[in-house]
């Protein structure tokens, strides 16, 4: 998606050599005009089949399920949570996901309402790099008896293992945007 | 909002008497059509004001913030972070909040870079209780030199001093329903 790459490469910065930061337009500032064509170019990429549910994961995936979910006949978006509170429901899916990013290890969870057995489910994300957000998704949506369609990435870093993993599964991978190195103020893809 | 306020009365569910679970549409699982309604009903709330920017805070405001842009000429949306991490800029503005839900106090925060001064920006969010998310919001964006047009509020608990404790700042409330008091599974607006 050349839209998205020559934006990572105008507005994108990389730090320590590891970390690419696209906070200005993905994930802590939102483009909403970007994030429709990349709502567009999701349904380009599952083009045919058939979706009943978006499921993503706090925070940064949330603007852009929500905003893709418009042109995949507005079906309903899921969010998986992170932390334990008191208006989550006790019934719930549960995984558990390691965040480089955060370098912690906590529990991705679902209600169990919210995910039918037999539905086609797509799983969107702004980021995979390992793929321990993606695997804990994929494990929540297979827990209640669904269908994983496809994962979505907007930005794969494609040298962190994540698409062997979530391919390991047995679910395919669309990366609207694979970085294959990186280096100071210089990305490759 | 009328369809707003049926869609409660009709799937939100109250827990101890306090706890409003509306979590079925609104803010675990997303009814997309309704947050377009929501969107525009916003607009109408706001309607002749310039708007440069919408602020929220995740995880729940963000989905209602991304799909309500598009009814603001596609601004720029802001999420507020809750934690820190590797990924976020280390200029940042700060601000206290106490979370009632998830019992804990945790600082919330913005890049510098993406709040500039005379901007003018709506705050958005899922719920008011007391206010102290919204609170927190309107700091950071005047420590920012910026000027916040207004609140904007999907569900109000009206009976836990939210509103007031924002108009003491000087900015105006538009919520979209006002819950004025809860039995089990008896919602009053």
């Amino acid at each position: 998606m050349d839209l998205l790459k020559n934006r990572i490469i105008q507005d994108g910065k990389v730090r320590d050599g590891r970390i690419l930061k696209v906070d200005s337009f993905l994930n802590h500032q939102m483009d909403i005009v970007l994030l429709n064509e990349i709502g567009k170019e999701f349904k380009r990429r599952f083009e045919g089949e058939k979706v009943d549910k978006i499921v993503t994961i706090e925070a940064s995936g949330i603007g852009i399920a929500a905003i893709a979910s418009q042109y995949f006949n507005f079906v309903p978006v899921v969010f998986a949570k992170k932390a334990e509170s008191l208006n989550i429901d006790n019934d719930l899916y549960k995984s558990s996901v390691h965040s480089y990013t955060k370098n912690k290890t906590y529990n991705v969870m679902v209600s169990k309402s919210f995910i039918k057995a037999n539905e086609r489910v797509i799983i969107l994300d702004d980021f995979l790099a390992s793929g321990c957000a993606a695997c804990g998704l994929i494990d929540i949506v297979k827990q209640a008896g669904a269908e994983v369609v496809g994962v979505g990435i907007v930005i794969e870093k494609g040298f962190q293992g994540g698409r062997e993993a979530i391919n390991n599964l047995g679910v395919k991978v669309e990366s609207l945007a694979i970085v294959d190195r990186m280096e100071e103020d210089r990305i490759y893809f």
